[in-house]
């Protein structure tokens, strides 16, 4: 259990504390000595650290990607904080808590998993409650289901992120279908809901953000038609138009096949939740990017992925 | 004023009514002798015609884009309905009912521009209110802007479709904008307002609907742009940030330049003004399709401007 | 049992023969009577017919898409051979044989088949032979998989093309594996064997080749995700690497997200795969194209799709 | 040689005139009898026609592509002119005057050509004007130079088009060398006479426009290359550098790859040519384009490459 | 005023001298003592700097984006010069010469300008003429237009790098109005003066050349547009439809949807600005680049955005 | 001759060794005295390097790009190898190995050679075995052909590999014009032993491969086209539509414009050249990219032209 975060140290600071090692590099010095490059990271943040002493015997104890408890000092090099390092362990599993190594949600999960499936009950059609009820009674599925994010990097890209990112959807769906005449409510819900769950599968997060190698071989919409699948088959007497049309809300969700979609979206239900998606995933996107930028600026640095500065306006605004 | 409309008619019917004059076109028999082809049209649909009498006569009184009196019977010709045309004299202006011949909205124009206003009344900010509160004591404006259409082809492309959709994206954009925190409603409920007054004059819709002059050579983007600098410029007082947002919400709200803003949307409210625009059309483009479409058929039509077919399910459904 | 085909049929010819009624369309003549066109058509072409007499009751007996036994006799009209019906009804399933509607392979199915067999057989590891030897023991597939096409248009497109294709492709494979080294044959050759089945359910091919509801809503890909996913789960141990390896062979096969395909190849194999398939389904692409075309001309006309003429030289060549 | 034109053609005329047999297609009357559907052109048109009697004599003597010489009278059938064909021979080379069936030129070439090989003469670098005497003493090369179209059908789709077109350009970059300080005016004005000389074997233009076998295979670009080089080679001494860069020029013409051009112009006078290229063929075919279009109207139709309709302007302007 | 500039800098100069303060950073030392790290600049580059003494004072005294007076010495860090600051104090406008700062047209501005106004007098149509002179009696709107750059990078990114391109722009237009019959030059020379007014309020360009908020937002084209509408609304009886050309020139130079311009160019006027707009810019960004590059090397350094080398060709060229 | 290379250097070495000199710049210390940064190279690398002392001389006697002897010691700098360097003089043309300088192909050049040559010998047109005679009797040719490398960076970028490339494909094309019926076997192997010839002279590879001045301006397309030409021209009788088709092999061996053949594939031969050219630079090009990654990672880092990380799998593979 963490204490102290990389955003809290100061130059000066003596600290014996739990980091992942994300990158560990051999090196050099003119005497031909060697010495070890570190960088360590947080939730919070990540810092530049070196080992001096006992180069050989930390380098063989420890592994990137691993948890690691460090004990050393900060100092400051090239005017950014530098952590030299006496002494550095690989930590057990037991003794790790993920939440001090990913960002997370700042809403309560259990709470917005409580809305959620409120959501699934109120539907109408019998089969689709019924699948849903599956799902929920499906233990290892919600305990994934309420830690995945639902990105790496662009939006909601954090421990419940995907929760969130679907809770957002959800009600989001429910208020519009209203809105539109003619709009077969349960199939946009059941749509919303299903659309992103490969993404359990495609990322690994226990205490950094990556994708899996299933995720990056077969795509999260392949493994949500999958899991969607098998779970219809537990359910007997599931119509098969119903389960072709949420499957084709789950290929289609990305809107095209440049943005990834092998088929584009052909009932209204589905064109709506590509657009649903769109919405809430640029709209978090844009809030995530300005929160982390300097508030004392109108504009925002460049957004690489969304290529354009934003604005947020005077001060006063 | 007409009593019947295209759809109506049947091989074997007489009638003098009134069409718009749509293609009128020269041709020669093979005594030598001229004809004409004429192509007549209403709000519900075209019709082929011919003269065989008369002909120089007909000619010269009348000009293809005019409405025009005719009196003629129903036959049949090639498997189509084809109209023998015996007499055929333009009519005055004042004799002519244009819902006769453009198709219209079929919800009431003043209730749906009474909601709007009421929305507009409801922006918190004193400019903003003062704004709309120009736009709707001009009369000229307010005549045009109940009969605007949204589009020659795609959506909401009907006499009040401007309306129509401009009302539709409001009602979302106030429901939206609750949905998430730190939306400034007043500029998003403002920009859904004036995104597309450019319309206004991008087209013409007397009695049939096509592109301005103006329309093609400045685009709808630039028309409302001057049209809203206008109408700020009688506000006394009118904050310059305000006024920038507010053309910039006009100048991006097609997304990006591919899509014919030479701006992309820069603050949160432009994107969501982008996504709750494109909704609407495409969620509406797609009910007008299916509309027109064979009821029977469990697929549309390819459509040409979505490439796709859509799927509208089982009969039962 | 049809004795004369629609490419053999010339003016005054009368006949009584089994068609696809593939388009039927009631029309008007100017005495106000009504008769009905049609489009006829069988594996080696259409014709067009109509029917004056007994409108109304023929009318009501068929319906597009259902083969009917047609008697009457061919003239010409404008240039084109018609054929005047006199009666028409529709034929029962049992008397039809669906090869004389559509056109098929010129090669022997189950020797085809046979080869495919004993490549399946020849893999080293015995979880791959083992999932072939549970497909080839699975009638339903096996009778669909003979029978299945290609494509609707492009290549391989009439019964047989798929098998026909997927042939093609493992010799090559099989050869090209040999060809450079480190490249894991039985992978290979396994995914060249899977890529393509889900187009099994993606087409219909009864009397005429067209995409069914689930090839356009889900695609073919993921429709030979799920196939491949359930017929792995009945073969014990089957090792996971392998099964996601499979699977993102059948997903990447198209080679990038413009053509269909959510992840570009990502193992040599997957990219030998993809280059493999293309060449196939060019050459013989373009090998069908110029078999219809005019023998006599040093080129053909413009390929649509491939958006090219042709050359195929001086006759003496 | 032809007294009357396609154009001035009208119903009841006889005539016996020659006109390029550009269709000929063989059909049958509901008697069973055949008959033949042609279509004439000349350079001012097309026309419809047909052949009733005599038909498989007429049929065998001649084939499309030929120039023919036709009597028959003038009717109409559908509103269009067509004419009724009695006799039709073909005509033997020596009595064609290819002007007759192909648009020409307005200008004099001849003095076109003179003022073009006076620009030549201008150039400073001895080796530059060698070249270009060689082209200019080369009989074969002038004739075809003299006759060349620059396109099938965009712009300068004409006899002599090729000529006017360089000239064109060569007098606009002689201007606009002057106009910037550091352009090696030889430079820029030797690549405008070469740019296009591959031209002159990539289409045929005896009776019509057309590719030539070498046009589609290899490209005005390759060819115009190794034209270029074969001239060169028979001028000693000269620079290697001035040819790999007139050659640059010749490469580089289009602009960019998606344009056709495998490089980019990376010199600045390579730049430049591309420059004046686009601003020549892009005036001239929208110039071609409306005068062809109904001088009443405002707008013209829409223009396919292009992609828009122009405006012309009110009337008076 | 400033005597010396950062390119005349060597180690070991003393100085007390102007620049733009561009970056400031605090950084901290081994000790845990500050210290800052800056980068200066003037017309003619950039110079790393740092202080060691009095860093709290100098910092809050201070801020990026001011001219300052700096007084240090000139040393090398790492084989790149560095300064090492003594005193640095902001600078009162009034102290300031901003030609100090930015790069600026080695010609005379008011040369430029007045052959510019010359040739505003010499257009035919009274509007127009009075049109202009509205603009060049508006103070405020010559002083701008006299200092405004061109681009932030591209070409003619310095002050008066926009009258200097809108001059080569109407020299060449004038040239090639002449060249070609049936253009209006009164338009095209118009257009070209009024294509890029909008830069005047698109860029900031006192101290450095950035993007202005409303540049961002905005964009030049709309700005232009409004510029145009706003000076036609003083001229008593200016032509509607000259008018909608004039802003349809403006709101279509860039050509495509794609570059940038809502409509593309729909008159041969429009057209010809395009490309007369393109080949200035592109020729000036061209030479701009090959200026700044080692005169020694026969190709340039990789253009980014325009992604190629450029060849210089041989020394003795 | 080297003995020792930069892939076998260790801190603590003293050695007096030949490489290239890759850069070279002077720089300057704090004190103000100059000294040299280098980067040296030979086929297995690069390293860094510093001259301290006679910085003046040793500057003025070397050249970037030439191979210097260099007499020093390695250390470390910042945790990478770097070496002090006392004399460094140039290395005279005789005294230099070029293969110590640029990385070659693993295979026998002079076998590889024979393999190529005898399938030339196995075509059965005289006139094309006659053209491959001609070309292997061309000294500087051959010898040229043995070295050439078939791309910069991407695939087979080391000396040999256009010769390992060319037979590769040769090979392949061999099997696979077995494979498919119909296809002009000697037109296939012709095509793939002359597609590439142009990059003979596209690139330098001395010591160091580069892009030729000739390569940039006038591309291995044309290049090639003209080596063709050139030899063709010395074979008497050559079929000129064998020339032709040759040509357009060459000419459309990328595949599409966007790639850079100014013509698409336009026979079954030309498609099938570029399929097998495709597959062989892929399958080779990523072979060599795994072949330089951490063979403990089970994905390759992001390659930046294929952009995708590839999967290695499980070491047990």
């Amino acid at each position: 259990m963490k204490t102290r975060f990389i955003s809290q140290l100061r130059p000066g600071d003596s600290l014996a504390e739990q980091f992942v090692l994300t990158e560990k590099t051999m090196a050099h010095k003119k005497d031909g000595n060697s010495y070890l490059n570190l960088v360590l990271s947080d939730r919070t943040g990540r810092i530049d650290a070196v080992v001096w002493d006992n180069v050989d015997q930390i380098a063989s104890q420890t592994e990137s990607g691993q948890v690691v408890v460090v004990r050393g000092q900060v100092g400051s090099y090239r005017g950014k904080h530098q952590m030299v390092v006496k002494e550095m362990t690989a930590v057990s599993a037991q003794e790790i808590n993920p939440t001090d190594f990913l960002p997370a949600t700042e809403r309560d999960t259990d709470q917005m998993f409580e809305r959620l499936k409120k959501l699934s009950e109120s539907l109408q059609q019998d089969h689709l409650r019924d699948l849903f009820g599956a799902f929920w009674s499906d233990e290892a599925f919600v305990t994934r289901f309420k830690r995945a994010p639902a990105a790496k990097k662009m939006h909601h890209a954090y421990i419940g992120g995907l929760l969130e990112h679907t809770l957002s959807m959800a009600v989001l769906a429910d208020k519009i279908s209203e809105h539109y005449s003619g709009i077969d409510r349960d199939l946009l819900i059941s749509g919303v809901l299903l659309h992103d769950i490969g993404k359990l599968r495609e990322y690994t997060y226990d205490v950094a953000i990556d994708y899996s190698d299933e995720g990056r071989l077969v795509s999260h919409i392949a493994i949500g038609i999958q899991m969607t699948e098998d779970k219809i088959k537990t359910i007997s007497g599931f119509p098969e138009e119903t389960a072709m049309l949420l499957k084709h809300m789950i290929i289609s969700h990305h809107g095209s096949r440049e943005l990834g979609s092998p088929e584009p979206p052909k009932t209204i239900e589905a064109v709506m939740l590509n657009c649903i998606d769109e919405m809430d995933s640029r709209v978090q996107a844009i809030r995530d990017f300005m929160t982390k930028e300097d508030p004392g600026e109108m504009w925002t640095s460049y957004h690489r992925l969304l290529e354009r500065h934003f604005y947020r306006g005077r001060p006063a605004r």
